[in-house]
């Protein structure tokens, strides 16, 4: 039995669910705002996410609402629309429904899934709890609250192991995400805190980004690479190139040379441990897959053909993080945001054409518009085909590009004040620690 | 054994220890930043918080950073000052030191505690985890995310009887808090989510303000009583006047008439229920109350002196919603954030004094500016002495000395700007759900 709610409100129309409120789904949806259907947007979260920012977030600098917006909001417009809030636990592609949390079914005529990826551990998940990644705002504001607390804790504590334990930060993993905490990271000791406490020095505080490769930022040219490690240094990141992690528990880790097994491992002792490594296909992914015949690779991404559909099925696509789309190198496109985009506003376009009828051959083609990364102020990176940028311009680049890209204008502004602010006082305004405080060592007896 | 940290810093000043980084705290400690003494605020957050905008960040027009700031930043510029994050649990007279939460000693040559106030259920402490109030961060982002839910959820119902509990909101109290409650979430219900609904109509959500006495804002003139009242039902809140609650439990009610106990109860279904009823001092407060023999007053303030110090102890002073204050007409000062600051004020003037040697005799007057509350859109009350103001006038002011009192100059801009952005579009940006979906009513089987 297909769900029959909203049936009234687009009698006739085929209906078109899109899961996943990413700017995969996002475009789609939007994309199909004229389209003769009734599109309904799935996602557990009410908001649309500007992961790029979120490190912002988990730094201080910009509050959870700047980068996120109300899926509702942003679809409103869109008579044909319906934004549900929903966690889906399975599909059956036979009769065409989704099942969902609380037991509901949805039915689909055409399905196109945006779900995105998650944080990848290499097999080690025991380690997610003390390491965590950074995909959500709740691991934002996870990570903003420890990391401000162990500076807090820090200036209580009389021993000084305990203390530089405290005060040492390790990212795990080199790549636009971890260089982005890392280096801000290093500047929220040496700048932001500068002179808030009075025990301890901030600008002690140890950041050590750990990466497995020869170079940080492996996607990026060797030149990139070079001038990303000179920056990082020049802020203060440890960084350790060609070493891995192959221990991680609360307050301490294990990292061993890749380059050589039999070396014996090196303790670090770290309050806070990030994690900016591997990622991993949403888990709905396997179950399409399952459903659907359709191969994954080996991080849970399911492969599709030339027009994002899955074989087989030409009423199912798969875009963004969770699609395993082979390029024109016969590699599989990058999980970045302008993939994602470009393959949402593709997928409407198609389904456009097909709902009215005109059911042409199509395929998606890739315009990469480059990648950039940011080190710190005024540094960072950015290579558009041959072009490469560096420094104060490639800063400036991010800066406009992230601006533009967020979904809201009351945002832009927004942001564009905070960091405007952020940059002249050095300060970052939104430090906030939230929830209870940890449990703390027990009192020696109290006099009465 | 005294705490001997921060000696060699500053060996020869006596020690000022002030409890708590409200309104009283913090200006006491700005107010000694040329006191020869060594200043340290103390607070189990690591934010001052403008609580009278917590209701705008619960019904999503401000983020929690656009109303607090790091008490470090606040005072980072006086080198005698520093900051600790610690719970205090117990309080030594004699010795003169406080207990922390992890055990170590605090020790202090005068005494400043401002450690508020928080929610009080009237003895009915079990209705607190369902009934939520409005004191802290936490609490604004629990009824901002409840709130929310309460909608989607809607959304996705099918029973009718149930869908109109998840849109029935009840705050319970009509003073400032409850009113400005109130007639934000019927403005959310009515503007905000107007038209981003599918199968719902926000817009039939009922809000309910219950209030014991016989008028809205019982401390406020008659005619501004009556004038909130108009406002509030031409908003579409429904005002109960003279019931009281007379139990809660999850997702529903009771409530008798004050004036006829032997009423029968009536019985009401709500998702969400508010508490903004009654105040209690905070713990501390008994706890220096048994420890110096101070009098506590019925919701647990301690009773203080002309110069805000405790009988018999001219070296501990109590200042805001934590002290009874006698007033000019006997009647204790009420729990506003301006007497709070005049206080701070005054206990920094008269410590520096006597840090100075000259301990003159002081008296603290409260100086009366008045009150004001907001109902809704160019829709609030103020009165200064004899002077009323109600509608837009007072809607006006109410938005100047708010953005005057907030601490930090940047979340006075963005707050400015959010306000004239959610003036113009209607729209309410921070409206985020974050955290776990609750768990829901069970599938069922699915078919495979």
């Amino acid at each position: 039995m297909n769900d029959a709610r909203n049936s009234s409100a687009f009698p006739a129309s085929p209906r078109v669910v899109v899961l996943g409120g990413g700017f995969g789904g996002l475009l789609t949806a939007r994309g199909l705002a004229k389209a003769k259907a009734r599109v309904t947007l799935i996602d557990r979260r009410n908001h649309h996410l500007f992961q790029p920012l979120l490190y912002q977030v988990a730094t201080g600098g910009l509050s959870p609402a700047n980068i996120a917006a109300p899926l509702r909001s942003l679809v409103k417009g869109q008579a044909n629309t319906e934004v549900l809030l929903h966690e889906i636990a399975g599909v059956d592609v036979k009769r065409k429904v989704l099942f969902a949390d609380d037991g509901s079914e949805i039915g689909y005529d055409y399905l196109v899934v945006s779900t995105g990826a998650g944080q990848s551990y290499f097999g080690n998940n025991q380690w997610a709890a003390t390491a965590p990644g950074l995909k959500s705002l709740e691991d934002a504001t996870r990570i903003r609250r420890d990391v401000l607390l162990a500076y807090e804790e820090a200036e209580l504590e009389k021993d000084p192991a305990r203390r530089k334990a405290l005060l040492t930060f390790v990212v795990v993993g080199a790549g636009p995400t971890g260089v982005e905490l890392a280096g801000t990271l290093a500047e929220v000791a040496r700048r932001t805190l500068a002179g808030e406490f009075r025990s301890i020095d901030p600008a002690s505080a140890r950041v050590v980004l750990v990466e497995g490769a020869d170079r940080v930022l492996p996607p990026f040219a060797p030149q990139l690479s070079e001038y990303a490690l000179r920056a990082l240094t020049k802020l203060g990141v440890e960084v350790r190139l060609g070493w891995k992690v192959t221990h991680i528990e609360p307050g301490r880790l294990e990292l061993q040379p890749v380059a050589n097994k039999d070396a014996p491992v090196e303790k670090l002792e770290a309050a806070n441990i990030l994690w900016a490594a591997g990622v991993e296909a949403s888990r709905f992914g396997r179950e399409l897959a399952t459903a659907t015949g359709a191969e994954v690779d080996r991080v849970g991404r399911v492969k599709v053909g030339a027009d994002c559909s899955v074989a087989g099925h030409p009423e199912i696509f798969v875009i963004g993080d969770l699609a395993h789309f082979a390029g024109a190198d016969g590699k599989p496109l990058p999980g970045l945001a302008p993939v994602a985009m470009q393959q949402g506003r593709f997928v409407a376009k198609l389904l456009r054409r097909r709902l009215a009828g005109r059911d042409e051959k199509t395929e998606f083609s890739y315009l990469d518009k480059g990648s950039m990364a940011v080190i710190g102020r005024r540094m960072a990176v950015a290579q558009m085909k041959s072009l490469r940028f560096r420094g104060g311009i490639a800063w400036l680049a991010w800066l406009f590009i992230h601006l533009m890209y967020l979904a809201e204008f009351q945002n832009r502004v927004l942001v564009l004040f905070q960091w405007a602010w952020n940059y002249v006082t050095r300060n970052r305004s939104a430090r906030l620690i939230t929830g209870d405080l940890p449990p703390r060592a027990e009192a020696p007896a109290k006099p009465s």
